[in-house]
């Protein structure tokens, strides 16, 4: 057990925070899947309906990565002053990393829905949008007409004029669609992830040596900096109070934190 | 138990590694075929949707075990000045260890995948790309040119024209070509391991005690420096912070590690 | 409980490893036996299916063998530019060690895949290669001439020409001839091992106090090479380390380890 921490003490926090966020993504997706998706079997609806489930959840998600993460702050707080092209080419590589780690959530929300196929069927079923794709899904059926005209019901079981079988195959098929453009989104997640990251590790002015010493450095200076922040703080309060209590004047106080302006963190 | 233990330890640490993904890669892969696959039946889309559950995932992973290897970044970080055919011959077996260690998990999804023979059946079912494979297959049977016609629907367990026993016949032998594929599979991995293996050492200039000896090196080498750079970093830390609280010039602070240009770890 | 574990510690390693490989041996094949094999029943297929199940497990965890065996590599290592027979003469107890070592999991998938008999019952019942001995199997039915055109089909529990009582028959004899080599096997493997090490024992010119004191020699300097290894590792490291950082030349550094040359471990 013991050894297997050691192991698993290899991984760096972010791959861990990754995996977690995935792993817990597909698990929301599979009780949304179950218990709240419907599919409403009306021409009208179901491609908007399908649609819904497929992306906003990933649009939701997506925006909460930015939200939660501490980096998209530390770079936006008080840019509006300074917003302009050199700031964005400078910081392209900070804004990647936090788009990146942004798109865990909504890129695994969209990947297991496509794997699982249900919203899918239900928007590529609404008869109204996808004319020519849905005479491309019923081509082989017995009545290609009728079957059209009807494709909208299916995901729902029901489908007067149509064989059982006839449904059941062009049910097939839109899973395997929204299975094949899973993977393939899959795949293109993870080539456009190791080309990115071996085109920032390649051009890299410093070598792994100096890079993995910035990394202590940061975390270093970002333990010592709160700590310190806290003792300002602390200080200052406790002035403030007392003199608040007492009644006295303040005694001046100084510190680089008081001072205006802005210095990138 | 702790005799076990012991027996356990004599395994290095990569071989414990390979063994745990390519468990994991065994089981996760015996899920989807139980509980994503569901084999189209179309003549169109077989091929692709089998082709795709077989090969695709094997891709991510792939690309998966670069991006997770630490070494595959200390080999490549800073290399784009530098790059050109002597540093790939320099690094050949640094790339071709790196390579073996991300092929674990796709191998093995590949190999469970021809064993389970669900994606593979599926596959090659589609008449419209394996033609004359589809005529092999149909050769036994009591009607040829229906059972052809009818070969993509054989995996949903459906065939109008075709009889149940021919039916199972066809599918049988494609599970046992799929089977065969995944044993000898199997068996040209572990030839070509053993192989790759024994050349390395095989050609290699010093002995096996002095193997040891710089394995054992490189681990102490590792850790010392990892306890250097976080003292350097701890310094430069609070060096860089005094400075900024008590606004004072900064002292100077001589590192080998804040020198630019590129040093091998 | 206890009696048993002291019965338990007489038993040497390699004796406890070879039990557990054998073991975990016949549990997978039992697995495989009841999850993956299906029989093709193909004229052609049933010969090839039957023996890669067989065979190639048992070479894949052979050469499985070699490569986890730290012998190997020891005997191995740096060998190519001395290979020669006196080489090969020299070192022929060792490669007979490994190998036998080696031979544990791939001869009990072996003897447990004769001793359940589906593999077999299979690869045989092919017309194709086993004319002769298809004739054979059938010289006891009612009707020869159709049981040999039907023999193929035998495994799948189908024949429609064929009485049940006579594919009964010749299954049991099948599974009979099967499960006869399986105990030959077995019987040989052990009869080869006792002779191998009795011939070992017998010509040892030295007495069997004396081996026990070698044994417990090799252990003794191991363990403490082991230790040796890693006080110069560490030393090594320390010193290259220090001239890194504090940028002074290196300090010369003597080990028997770093001359370069093979010394036989």
């Amino acid at each position: 057990m013991e050894r297997l921490m050691t192991l698993f003490s290899y991984a760096s926090q972010t791959d861990i925070w990754a995996a977690v966020v995935a792993l817990l993504t597909a698990g929301a997706e599979h009780v949304f899947s179950l218990v709240v998706f419907r599919c409403p079997c009306s021409p009208d609806l179901n491609f908007v309906y399908g649609l819904s489930f497929l992306l906003v959840p990933a649009l939701a998600l997506l925006l909460l990565g930015y939200i939660l993460n501490k980096k998209t702050w530390i770079l936006l707080t008080g840019t509006c002053r300074i917003w302009s092209c050199d700031w964005v080419t400078a910081n392209m590589t900070a804004l990647l990393y936090i788009s990146n780690f942004a798109l865990v959530a909504p890129s695994s929300w969209i990947a297991v829905a496509l794997l699982s196929g249900n919203y899918f069927e239900c928007a590529m079923a609404g008869t109204n949008v996808s004319s020519s794709y849905g005479s491309h899904l019923c081509e082989d059926t017995s009545d290609v007409e009728q079957c059209q005209r009807e494709l909208f019901r299916f995901p729902c079981g029901k489908g007067s004029g149509v064989s059982e079988a006839d449904r059941n195959q062009v049910m097939l098929i839109l899973k395997a669609h929204s299975q094949i453009l899973g993977w393939l989104l899959i795949a293109s997640i993870m080539l456009f992830n190791l080309l990115l990251i071996c085109l920032g590790r390649c051009t890299s002015p410093i070598s792994y040596l100096q890079l993995k010493f910035w990394r202590t450095y940061t975390k270093e200076e970002n333990s010592l900096l709160n700590s310190r922040i806290v003792e300002h703080a602390r200080k200052l309060a406790g002035r403030n109070l007392n003199s608040f209590f007492t009644d006295t004047p303040l005694k001046p106080f100084r510190s680089p934190l008081l001072i205006c302006g802005r210095r990138s963190a």
